[in-house]
């Protein structure tokens, strides 16, 4: 782990129209959920952008986990973006469910409260955050498991995502993201490459 | 470019058990259409696997665009994943509209004929692609322009994906797929990191 993951995160918020940027380029998330007593967090590959204002998203949360009765419980859900200092973690949250054991204690993890819907959120070694509210979709939530969710509030580690934009340097690796390719491996997303216009554009 | 990006693809089919695979890390990806005597190819960084089995995906098609039109008509679409070395083409066909121009001509594409529902399908550059059949979603496409569909046939370039696995490593760079950050800036999918289980695992 580099210094720089290493020291406490310092979020800013991310204005909620240039909140799809932070899951555009497709990483690998964790889903956090609470209602009543009872909170989760779990792993998702499968999330997406669908809108850029109002900012909204899909992500799949199968039906069986303890994360969508929590989600139907209390219409919101939160998406944390870790960086690759957390790979470990988020592989391990991904293979136990919470109807057994608080994942949060049980790995340690510390939970910011969201600002606006009050969801526990991951910071420490995490480049992103999203608090959404669910936008019920129901033939779509049975029929493939994905759920829709509107983003109320954003924020981000300002050493890896500052103005708008991604910023994937050297220094920063430990919170470059993730994007799991199956089996617990996964790639980080390296290095920046600029799309060139046609020479007729 | 390398010598593995220009020598001509030999792609090899993935079984449907497999497909998820090719979008389970995020990558943005071309997708391509075709109805009447009209296709297209459009640029989208914005979809998601759903469902293992059978394999299922979403993919986020505005409903402005030329290409939600074609798929409307014929019910299906296909779903072709661009190496690094296209980053330039990924950027531009999501520059203009189809319904002026034919992009395929224009940018010098050569499609393969799709084994299964006969879209045009790009191989060389690309990594892979997954033809897919329309799953009806009203709601959703309304809504948030949420395309679902069903991967009836797949196939990969097998110098990076091969046995169900992907594959980044030097010699590969170009075939390595794109993410997009946003105003034509892309990250490459790069080294591959390996997530250690639990120590009570």
């Amino acid at each position: 782990m580099t210094a720089a993951a290493g020291r406490p995160a310092g979020f800013l918020p991310v204005p909620l129209a240039q909140a799809s940027r932070l899951l555009n380029h497709g990483p690998t998330v964790l889903v956090t959920s609470a209602a009543g007593d009872q909170r989760n967090v779990m792993a998702a590959a499968w999330s997406m952008p669908v809108e850029f204002s109002p900012p909204r998203i899909a992500v799949v949360i199968d039906k069986q986990t303890h994360t969508r009765r929590l989600v139907e419980a209390s219409g919101q859900f939160a998406v944390c973006v870790p960086g690759a200092a957390l790979v470990d973690l988020t592989w391990a949250v991904g293979q136990c469910s919470g109807r057994e054991v608080d994942k949060f204690a049980r790995h340690g993890l510390v939970a910011v409260r969201g600002p606006v819907l009050g969801l526990p959120l991951l910071e420490a070694g995490c480049a992103a955050w999203l608090e959404c509210r669910r936008l019920p979709e129901p033939h779509a939530e049975d029929a493939y498991d994905t759920c829709f969710g509107e983003v109320v509030a954003a924020a981000a580690d300002p050493r890896i995502f500052a103005d708008g934009r991604w910023d994937f340097r050297p220094d920063n690796a430990d919170l470059q993201t993730v994007h799991h390719l199956g089996g617990g491996r996964f790639v980080r997303a390296g290095g920046t490459l600029q799309a060139r216009p046609p020479a007729d554009a």
